[in-house]
């Protein structure tokens, strides 16, 4: 394959011709294809739905305490629930509290929860005149989003394979006291599916945060979804490595069972040192009466325990991983040794992440738009929503079927290549 | 029977030494008793057991629209949970927005929201010196938690048999543009289980706000929850009151199915307009990617319809009815005629609300505690918990068996009288 920036003008001309053939054929097919969200197939749902049978009329629905289930009362969670969880979180039960169904809410409420109250007693955020966010991006777009709606200004810092720019990290943690807090997705990153490296957690531990109020915001919403048996990619566990380094308080962990069993029917939870924790319960207690414990009781009861749930995602990954490797092997047949793109091979998470030529991931989104295939909108991974380079692409191969799959990925890599080409003749702005 | 107020000194000694012989026989019998929170009893919690049963591996878990609840998606709520709910809250469904399982929490969300953001537009109130909420009281302590958590002026308004103190309200409401809002238990009100009347109703409507962002706060947590099947309190609804009088923007109304299907494991609602919903969908947009639409597909589905809800609302009171007329019966039986205490008679709710000679409420809480018989604290009923009289004492007689409950009342009854003497004699401080 030649590289397309190795291309004469003439040889352009004639490949963008025969690529908007294949393109305006592709259009005429009138595809609805969606390669836009990190949702689980049909299929992938389909293997929790034993969870529906768990609890059953002639059961008791009391937890292990006693308590029933059914009833006012237990505010951060019965002990089976933090026991699962905490395993797959890495704590102990007694560093969790287990919340309800979405553990972005639980994040959204923490920052609004410091905007109001302050975190463990220090000034409220809506009293200071800044708040800053460091945002590793590409990244999260629910995680800017919120940081956005609070008015709290973001700062992108740049993505490593493994992990973000440190350097850039300790400087603006260290120094500056209206830095109060981080968003990670520290294993199998959204959108590119890195996991941070030791020497990184380590870093990340041993920080000396000019803010007292600083936080990490750990958000370990990968952590037991792997695409392989083997090949795994190991994280090592954070409230560990604070506390070692003195700084137990530094990071709220977050975590879910949405990718697990049902999104949106899940128990999701946080982790963090006794003072965090009492810190959440304060709010916690005036917030609700507390959360659903019928649907932690039939989490526990199904899953049973962490081999049930590791049991449970390798079936995910029986799913997931022809998906992913469909993806990275029409991308390898396609586009490889054309200089037009680059993307990463993740070994678990939800995305692939594609960077496209400097000023074309827009042109690419909106020509895969109008071919019926969509793509997260070019941006979203960056802070509000503008990559500076206009490049980066995420790509969520999970919802769609395996045939689906197959044809957004051929639209898609059609896409990149005319727009390239567009490109280098000087017709993409 | 001779009132306490016009026994003589020795008659009042005499009955003094009587009732301490009873109070030292009670505490003997070493009681574990709990009238203290509007729980429901187990067997209430049995009544909705076949809907563990409603949701089964094998079933279809579309909703009507065809999308599959098991996955994210659907942000406001299910049409079917809409139309449910909104026949139980008395609105359309397109004035319905569905939320997790606990209204409280929609509750505290909204006053955050508007603390961080503003009420449609308006300055956000931590920008404000001085925010006021009015409220009725006796009132529900967890309504006044959350205002006090803020920092939030609480200014008490009186309670009538047929709602607040109106004059008060118009005058507050109508002229202080930092009140931003009041609290209304409206039907079978907690704690005294009175219902606003036809005129107070109207007279909230035609409230003339000094704040564009004054609202309603208007828990409509009892609407369904009578005691009787013919003699039931009759609500008018609010939200068609408030648009008939040009208000339609001025009231927010919660309802959820906490004391209907399991407290902790139902759905929650607010009705409102449409200009409010779009304001709660701004930020429920970043704060959560949907709620559980498992468990509102499992309520449409046990419950069906309205018929269905009212066919099982009649289960719980013929639970609850001997409760409450035993309850009633005791006080009656034991306290009428000796001028030392009054208590309201509810068709519904979950309270009664008894009143005790000012200055005794506490001491008679203290009492029976002490006698293993714990109550609702006194104060709770006000804001900041003082009760001004130290007079009101809040009865919650679902959660105890019957026989439970007739040895609490009885110990009740007995910590009313021996306070009342010990206060006549000047030996109550």
């Amino acid at each position: 394959m030649k590289k397309y920036s190795e291309m004469s003008r003439e040889e352009l001309l004639a490949l963008k011709e025969e690529l908007q053939a294949q393109y305006e054929e592709v259009k005429a097919k009138g595809l609805h294809l969606d390669m836009s969200r990190g949702k689980p197939s049909a299929e992938q749902l389909d293997i929790s739905m034993e969870m529906m049978d768990v609890l059953a009329s002639g059961d008791d629905l009391k937890c292990e305490t006693g308590v029933d289930c059914r009833n006012y009362g237990v505010q951060d969670g019965i002990p089976e629930a933090k026991r699962l969880i905490g395993e797959m979180a890495e704590v102990n039960p007694d560093e969790i509290i287990i919340y309800g169904n979405s553990s972005l809410n639980v994040m959204f409420d923490t920052i609004a929860r410091s905007f109001t109250h302050g975190v463990c007693g220090n000034t409220p955020w809506c009293k200071l005149d800044k708040v800053k966010f460091l945002c590793p991006s590409p990244g999260y777009d629910r995680h800017f989003k919120i940081t956005e709606f609070f008015g709290i200004e973001m700062v992108p810092v740049r993505m490593y394979p493994d992990g973000p720019d440190m350097n850039a990290v300790e400087k603006y943690v260290n120094e500056d006291e209206s830095v109060k807090g981080i968003w990670c997705v520290p294993k199998y990153s959204n959108p590119q599916g890195y996991t941070y490296s030791r020497e990184v957690v380590s870093r990340f531990a041993k920080l000396k945060p000019a803010a007292k109020d600083f936080r990490i915001f750990w958000d370990n919403a990968y952590c037991v979804h792997h695409l392989y048996d083997v090949r795994r990619d190991f994280l090592v566990e954070i409230l560990g490595e604070c506390a070692k380094a003195g700084n137990p308080d530094m990071v709220y962990k977050f975590c879910s069972t949405s990718k697990i069993s049902f999104p949106g029917s899940g128990i999701a939870c946080v982790a963090a040192s006794k003072a965090n924790l009492d810190d959440f319960r304060k709010y916690m207690r005036v917030q609700t009466i507390g959360h659903d414990k019928l649907n932690q009781l039939r989490h526990v009861r199904y899953f049973k325990n962490m081999d049930g749930i590791e049991a449970h995602m390798r079936k995910h990954a029986e799913l997931l991983r022809p998906r992913f490797e469909m993806v990275l092997l029409s991308l390898e047949k396609n586009l490889n040794g054309l200089d037009i793109g680059e993307w990463t091979k993740p070994y678990g998470g939800y995305f692939i992440s594609f960077d496209a030529m400097e000023g074309c991931a827009k042109d690419i989104v909106a020509k895969a738009k109008e071919a019926g295939v969509i793509m997260t909108d070019a941006g979203a991974t960056f802070p509000y929503g503008k990559d500076p380079r206009d490049s980066n692409i995420r790509i969520a191969p999970t919802y769609p079927s395996l045939e689906e799959l197959r044809d957004a990925v051929e639209v898609f890599v059609l896409c990149v290549k005319l727009s390239s080409v567009e490109k280098l003749l000087g017709q993409v702005e």
